[in-house]
């Protein structure tokens, strides 16, 4: 039996895994949920899964969920920072799912990992942010950091008994998103509820946003460095609009591996929970002779600059990619709300990382200080466009 | 420094391997060869390579080769079917490349995984008529046979680091040969020069002509049987015209693993000389974008008969196989020497196997009987038919 803790239970990769869970009771069992706002969510997913343990976002959130649940199914309540840091380190579970969205992440991954927890890594900002000093971290705790991205999930199932030496490149496959084949005047009219529909993939709004900027992709070249051990001018992006090949890699002979399947969290979620063990699931599996073909195309950076400003930030290193993440996390909700154009994103971060004087090899307290300074400027550059 | 014997030198599995061998000095040795009749390409490899030990097919072949060398290339030259066995026994070689076509190939393997050596298998009749005994005498020497034919070498590949109990099954791809958009009516008129031209490999003229009928990939289906201990029923073929993906396997989860590159067999030869390990080669290498789709289409059995018959000689088992092969062999000599038509293959092949009394778990003694039983009526029919 394997006890499981998640952070982010109530957003898309949180209600997934509690999914994979809930068919598999001889196999997992919750032992902890962390949510940030949807208290009504978090209060049906205690009265089915009974954790010991779950935080939220705020006081007044605990004190809300409080009132919502009947005596029978009372837990103890944390909340802020502090209770979430305590729910990564609970010391019964054995695997944590560290599912929150965006640098929020960060902490609580860390604070599992130093707990000596096992990772299933869903937040790729934890790597983007400070790749280094978390995958230090995990090798001297001994912990496993499993990928759940299904790009990385993909690329860790081809290196599976493969020597890291032969390894020529890692191609991430992206969908190109709901803009593929917009021409660059048609983005400038994109709307928000356009960029909310993704084509294949069924997710939470940042990260959908991300995936039709491109700049999903980016951050996923950079938790593709750390992950995989890598230089980033060895991870290729290509356009593969059926998203059925879920990424690639190369060997140095000239042989592929690609990983290939249906586009459904579930799958990737499941294996970084029994890896190297597999389990049967109920999804319709993949039928190659229904795919009409599989492409593969060139990705237009002049259309989506993001992806070029994230290969930039990987190569820079040091504080930057924190910045790109900050700089895109603020962009993106300024975007949700309307305030900004579709295609500002990639101007309003490039402005930031112009601004930014990057520092090599940073503590984590420097890449905080350099992640808060992001947010902060961006906020200005926006308030001033928008003005 | 690897010690290599190449039984079917002159052959294309043979010549791509000495391109193999000759590119990486440093490596490779060439410690014997053997071939049949092409005693003037033999002659150069001699020249090249310089073998301590050769062997050809008969004692003229072995003079007419004696003759043709010159004093500084003296070297041992063994003859017929004792000298093919003491040269894939040859105690100085640490890895036997079978590469002699058809059934021919059984007994010298044999004598090479007796002799304790690895094998770099490219002859797949060894395990279409003796797969049992094949890997049960590899396993009891502690030899491994590793897989060349490009289909075996990408499931090889894509299962290394997998747990066997997590597959589900295995995809053997097929590039559909010349004739895949041919109705049955055009098939009746099938010229030979038609059935040699592959769309995509460059192979044997026994071998180009199975993959027009499609029994090559029937005797696929047996090989990996034996290759990958799983029942032929999880065994699938799927036609994919661009020959890209070399072959995939299903897990339990719903899972793909791919195998792709460009066609050409200098790549699973060279992974089986140096697996674990991979080393680089000076072929062009596989550019995704340029690749305008990859398709894959349910083959038809109905104007290919003879994959449905392979599956059926597969299941069937004991000495079934043995006597599908050389119905195979027997009806596809004839052909080539335009004494059939195309679409006799099969129809001779299945009153063979109708014919045929088939013995389970036979011993090698009783493999080899029904191989030459299958020979007999088969040029029995054959004879009948063009009387």
């Amino acid at each position: 039996m394997k006890k499981i803790t998640i952070l982010g239970s109530t957003g898309s990769i949180g209600s997934s895994a509690l999914d994979v869970i809930e068919k598999n009771p001889e196999r997992f069992q919750v032992v902890a949920l962390a949510a940030g706002q949807n208290v009504s969510l978090l209060k049906k997913q205690i009265e089915k899964f009974r954790p010991k343990l779950v935080a939220v976002s705020t006081k007044k959130n605990a004190l809300k969920l409080r009132e919502a649940l009947t005596t029978k199914n009372k837990v103890r309540i944390l909340y802020d920072e502090e209770g979430l840091k305590e729910i990564a380190s609970l010391p019964a579970a054995d695997i944590i799912i560290s599912a929150i969205s965006g640098a929020a992440g960060l902490m609580p991954t860390l604070a599992a990992i130093e707990a000596g927890k096992d990772v299933a890594l869903a937040n790729k900002e934890t790597m983007v942010i400070a790749g280094e000093i978390v995958t230090k971290r995990a090798k001297k705790k001994g912990v496993k950091i499993l990928p759940v991205d299904s790009e990385h999930s993909a690329i860790f199932q081809c290196l599976q008994g493969q020597q890291h030496k032969n390894l020529r490149r890692i191609i991430l496959t992206a969908s190109g998103g709901p803009f593929l084949n917009f021409t660059k005047n048609e983005l400038r009219k994109v709307k928000l509820n356009q960029a909310l529909k993704h084509p294949r993939w069924k997710m939470g709004k940042k990260i959908t946003i991300d995936s039709a900027s491109l700049m999903n992709k980016g951050l996923e070249v950079i938790e593709a460095k750390w992950f995989f051990n890598i230089d980033i001018s060895n991870i290729d992006v290509i356009v593969h609009p059926q998203s059925i090949v879920h990424s690639l890699v190369e060997f140095i002979d000239g042989t592929f591996l690609a990983q290939m399947g249906i586009p459904d969290m579930k799958i990737p979620i499941a294996y970084a929970l029994t890896y190297p063990e597999r389990i049967i699931n109920d999804l319709q599996p993949l039928n190659l002779v229904k795919i009409v073909n599989l492409e593969f195309r060139q990705p237009d950076i002049k259309k989506f600059p993001c992806l070029g400003l994230a290969y930039a930030a990987g190569i820079c290193g040091g504080t930057t990619p924190a910045v790109l993440n900050a700089a895109n996390e603020i962009a993106v909700s300024a975007f949700i709300e309307k305030k900004i154009d579709f295609i500002d994103l990639p101007k309003i971060i490039e402005k930031v990382l112009v601004l930014h004087n990057s520092m090599k090899a940073p503590s984590l307290e420097e890449i905080l200080q350099a992640d808060l300074w992001a947010r902060r400027e961006t906020k200005k550059i926006i308030e001033r466009m928008i003005a």
